[in-house]
This record gives C-alpha cells, structure tokens and sequence, in this order.
C-alpha cells in the first residue's frame, strides 16, 4: 500500500485523556480512534493488525476441529433469566436496551446462554458428539473502570469457543487441545516466551479453570510463577493448599509478578446444559447433559498487550506475525526524482512479488519519515535513499533490534 | 469440510413463526438461527455464504481506493446532537442504553456522523483529499416490524463506504465510480440481470439518490423499470416531472415492478461536514467544507435477496460465487464399504487440489442425502454409487438447471 493513500495521520503528542500506553501509541500511530472511555475504532494499520491476530486464532481454532459462526449482539431475557444470569445483581456489566414495544434486551456479554440453547436444536444422541463452534463477535460490558486503552473496553472483540463433549472424560481430553491451541497463538503472536499457563478459581462452575497470563508491568492481576514448570498460580487461589497437591508446585519456589490475562479456559460441566435443556440420548439410550467447556481470547487485548511488552520510546514495535505490514519501503526521493523512481520500481516488483510492503512514497522530510516509520512499527525497514541508488545496496533497519543490514535489490525479495 | 463434522442439521419444517421465504429455508437447511423476530444467528453454512459476500464487495471497494475501518457500536449523544440526529423524534430507530453513571448511549444505526468527526484529525489541506473510507459492521435499527428474515432486521451487518471529496466535481467523478463498484458487486453476485440503478428521493442530502433494486415477488418497494435504458424510477419520486428530465426516460415505456432495495448510493454534500467542523485549507488558503458521499450494501440483505430469487420448492439454489461450498461430494458407501473407499480417496484428492468440496461422508439413506444436498443449495453435485465404482464415470448434477453431466475423475477437478 502507498501511505500517500493511508488517511491516518500520525501524532507526536498522545491524548491528554488516554493513561495506557497501549492507547498512547496506538492513537498516536493513527491505529485507532477513542470514541469514548473503553471504546475504540480501529483505523487501517490497526485493523490490519487485529486481522493477521484474529487470523492466527481462526486457524488454530479450526485445527482442533471448531467450526466458526456468527451469534447475535441482541439477546433475549428469556434465555437468561432460565440460568440466572439476567439480573443485573448477578451479572453486573450489562448493557440493557428496550423494544419499541418497551421490552427488555440485553447486548450480549457472552454467549453460553445462546448457543447451548441454540445446539439443543442440533444435537439429539451421542453421534452427534463432540462439537466445538466458535466464533469471532464483539462483546459488550458495562465496565465502571475503562483505563487500559484496548485491553479492558467496553466494547471489545472477542473468540470464544465452546465445546459440548459426551462426559467429563472426553471434555478432558478436548480441554488440553485447546490449551494446546491457545499455547500456540500466544507463541505465533510472540508472547509465548511470557504467557503462563495460571491455576485460577473456576468460579460457580468448577474447582480451578486456567487463565493465560502475561507477565508484564501493566498488568491488572497478580501472579505467582514456578518458570521450571512453565505454570502459574493466580493470586485469588495462591492460599489454598488443594492447588500445590494437584500441581506439584513448591509455593515456596514461586515469583510474584505482575500479568495481564490474555485467555482463559474454563470447565463448564452441565450448568448450563442443564438449566437449558441440552441432553443426549446415550448408547443406552439414557437422555445426559451435555458436558460443556468455554474458552475465550480477546485479540484487542492481545494487541494490547503485544504493544506493552515490546513497544519502546520511539513507538510500536510488532513481531513480523501480526504487523500491519512485514517491510516499510521509505523513499527519500522528491518530486519523480532518480531516487523515487528507482523506490517507485522497487515498489512495483514488491508488491508483484506479494511482498506483504508499506511504502512511504509521501513528499516529506527524511526527519518526519523515520519517526513515523518508527511509530508504526513494521518489522523491517528498507531505505531508498542516495546511496543506494549509487550503490545498489540498502539498507534495511529492523525495528525491534535496530540492527542494520546492507542489502542487495534481490535480497529484499526474501525478508 | 466433512458433512460428519458439520454440527447443524436440516429440518423438514418451517418454523411456524417464520413468514419469509428466505428465512424459512435458511433455518431449514441450518444456515441462521432465529433468536428473535428480527434477530439472526449464522451457522457456520450461512456465515461461509455471507463471508463470500463480504470478501466480493471488499474486493470491489479496495478496487476504488477504499480504506477499510471498524468503528464502535456505542455512540457519544454529544457528536449526534450537533447533526440533530440524536432525538428519537428524528431518528426513530434508535436502540439506546446506560452507562452505570447513568449517561445515555445509542447504538450505531449508521456511522456518518462518527466517522466525519474522526476525519476532523486526518483531513486537513486539499492535499489530503479524497480519500475513501469503507467497512462492515453491525448496524442496530429498532425496526417495529420484522417479518422479512434476513432482509430487513433489528441487528445486520452492514457495509458502509463514506467519500470524502474537494468538491461537487470530485465528488460525482466518484459517485460514479462508486456506482460501478456496486454493478460489479451484483452481477458477481449472480443478480446483476435482475438489479436497476434507481432514482429515488435524495432525503434531506440532496435532490436524488440512487438505489439499486432487484425485481422480486417479495420486495418491499415499488418501481418502474426501463428495461431498454437499464434505469428505474422509485415509486416516491414517480410523479417528479424533473426526474425524467434528468433521465430522458419516458414514462409512458415504465413498467411496475416489486423490488427488494440491495444498496444505495448517496451524495452527502457539505450537511455532515458543516455540521461537524470537517473542512480543509484549499490551494488558496481558503476553508471549506469537504464534500461528502455514503454507500451502503448489506451482505446478509443481498443474501436473502438471492434466496428469494433462486431458491425452488427443494430449497436454496446458489451461484457458485456465493455458495458456501462450490462442490458437494456425496457418497452413496457404507460402512468402509468399497464405495466409501473410493469416495475418501477423492475427497482427499480434491482437498489437496484445493477444491472448495463439502464431502457428505455421513451414513445416512441415500433420499436422505439427496434432499439435504438439494436443501443446502451448492452448485454441482458430484454422487459416488456402486455405478461410479463400477464404470469409473460420475454422475454431476447441476443444481440450478438440474442437468446432469457424466463425468470422468479428472473432469471432477476442473468442476
């Protein structure tokens, strides 16, 4: 793409009103749009980015057999008020609308409600066991605290995945797929080094169920991390002595740290199969509840917290695997100069190449060019300037090391 | 994709509550699901349908220079007041909702005044002008009646592309661009022999916008066609004189037509712009307001139209552009029987060939596949019985016209 064409400006200075540095620089690179406290608009270099995240997802999703759909933002109280989730004492981050008629509605803040009762419609015996659907929709909470830029918002896109097994025995087995799957994004999405695998409470469904953190600074929850193991323990089950005998952690050997939350898996069982009807008629031909998982990533906040962790003063800074761009092509040539023309031809071969290219074609400062290349943070960064036309040599910056490499015109080819 | 594997299953039966033809046989053969009147969820044959939509008219917009965005669902009042949009008395679909601290919010029945307010950030000189800005996002209307499926609901996706322009010149240079994009569309769509560019009331904008209309028994609206000139005259502004001055269409040659609205094109002028403070240094130094247009399609819309227009009384008949598989191997085996054997292999073949195949593996009676095959709508059947086994020929049947064609086992990679 010519950024001569990207509507997006870029600026020095960050919103007065914006106190995370993830909506910081994303603002200031021109990759979203505060509408208001927790709500965002995701302009082109950002939406390119949550794309190649939501991408890497998709396809691990579909891996371990999940089958995607599309379930709707307006939800209807009956459905809710069968598992008690409709009060607002129960569940408080709704937001609530009305019918013209004055009916209730809600915006869907999950979706276990709605798809268990929609598979009641599909699912009859066990042949028709195990499904996994899963799908990619925005989420709406009432949050009173709005703070963390695109890692905690009111509106906010979420996967989530859920999965309806014969028994707890076939759940399991799914269960550790998806962890699996969920370990493999956050590898892809270069946050692996750091995302641990955390023991948290499983709330009204089940004694423990597992959040994927990430330990950084920002982070709203606290940790404690065995790193030989590669696991961890949230704090809200840290006391409680069950957790050290089902993992084989010496609490002792723990490290405090700071992590945000970037997934989560939870064993659902048959609370909501049950409330809402969703059985099977066995081999026996005994009508069981289905037994049920949720699992949920959301690739904002993953985006979120790829900007905490890497980002540095100068601006974002991306893994290759979820920038907007893999190369930025930064002409300094003016007005159809030799210099221009010669980025101009390079430009062309990329892009027939399929080289996945940002190219800065604008009439600007050198100055101006490499600070906002900077800011955006595309990997690698080949520079058209001068010496490159004498030599036939360029070269190429990359983003997170600043290393330099020089290069010929054919090795551009294979970055 | 392996039929085994697809969770949904197909239904004899209508819905008793559903009244549209489109919706009664996406719910039967298992694409959407009903929520509430108005309300729809895509399974995962319906969201492969819509995704085929999207990606053709995202297609035809990057073609046209779009930039793709993804703005808010949540709306601030304060940007709508200054249009005079916000009051229910002007704009009467609105959903609205709460924050906790009890501020009113709506939610997005269309993004004109949001998305010139954050233009205000990136448009500051001719220089950056135009630009175009374009996405798919789910709009929200409170509509009081909702009995046409998936063509007229309460929550649907919607792509909408904004223009950005000097001045009126610039602009209707691409307005007609735009128009072309969206002939493309339809006639990719396989509807482009039955939609007119229509001339319809400009609203409050301007004196005419223009709609495209697809000529169906179950459309909403009236028009009358000029079948020569290609053209349409929507029953609103029918009685104008000046409409066929402008078209040099004679009325005496229209003819009456039902008509389902798949897209509009409007020219916007300076109302948003003026309103929300858009305006821009010319090559004088002057001020003024950017021009602006809007341009709308909705792919779950246009997806009910083709049902409506396709389908027969065996259910859903797809243009192979849209359908959500383009083959449908079905497998008359058993068991692991030889047919089955034979039917795996090329299944496999054919996945490693990249084709686009839903493989029905299922053990079910053949009447049974056959009618799900009909139900589903994908375009070539390809049916693996003791014949094919036998002779090595393969029966493919077409499902629009019906013709079937004797195929050998390579002619089934070219289908």
């Amino acid at each position: 793409m010519r950024q001569s064409k990207l509507f997006t400006k870029t600026r020095r200075e960050a919103p007065s009103d914006e106190v995370a540095k993830n909506a910081q620089l994303l603002v200031r690179a021109g990759y979203i749009h505060k509408e208001m406290a927790g709500v965002y608009d995701f302009l082109p270099l950002g939406l390119l980015t949550l794309n190649k995240i939501i991408n890497i997802i998709r396809e691990e999703m579909n891996a371990i057999g999940g089958e995607e759909v599309f379930l709707s933002t307006l939800q209807d109280p009956e459905i809710w008020k069968k598992t008690g989730r409709w009060d607002d004492a129960a569940v408080d981050v709704w937001f609530k609308t009305r019918l013209k008629n004055n009916s209730e509605l809600g915006l869907g803040n999950t979706h276990e409600e709605v798809l268990t009762a929609l598979m009641t419609e599909h699912i009859a015996s066990y042949k028709d066991l195990p499904r996994y659907v899963y799908q990619f929709q925005n989420k709406f909470r009432n949050e009173t605290r709005a703070k963390s830029g695109i890692m905690r918002s009111r509106e906010f896109i979420m996967k989530d995945l859920y999965s309806f097994s014969r028994d707890a025995a076939s759940h399991n087995e799914f269960y550790e797929r998806a962890a699996s799957a969920y370990e493999n994004v956050f590898k892809r999405a270069g946050i692996g080094d750091k995302t641990y695998r955390t023991f948290a409470s499983g709330g009204s469904f089940s004694k423990y169920s597992h959040e994927y953190q990430t330990i950084c600074a920002a982070g709203e929850d606290i940790i404690y991390i065995d790193k030989a193991k590669g696991l961890a323990i949230n704090k809200e089950v840290y006391d409680d002595p069950e957790v050290y005998a089902v993992t084989g952690i010496n609490k002792a050997s723990l490290k405090e740290e700071k992590a945000i939350e970037v997934g989560n898996i939870f064993t659902l069982g048959t609370r909501f199969s049950e409330a809402l009807g969703l059985s099977y008629k066995d081999a026996e031909g005994k009508m069981t509840p289905v037994f049920m998982g949720s699992y949920g990533i959301g690739p904002a906040r993953l985006m979120g917290t790829i900007v905490e962790l890497m980002s540095d003063e100068k601006g974002l800074v991306w893994p290759k695997s979820v920038a907007p761009f893999a190369v930025h092509l930064v002409s300094l040539g003016k007005d159809g100069d030799e210099t221009s023309k010669i980025a101009d031809a390079l430009y062309a071969d990329l892009v027939k190449a399929r080289a996945d290219v940002l190219y800065d074609d604008r009439d600007a400062r050198p100055g101006e060019k490499f600070a906002d290349s900077d800011l955006f943070g595309i990997p690698q960064r080949i520079v058209v300037g001068k010496d490159a036309v004498a030599t036939g040599v360029f070269e190429v910056v990359d983003r997170m090391t600043g290393a330099v490499a020089k290069k010929s015109r054919a090795e551009l080819f294979t970055l």
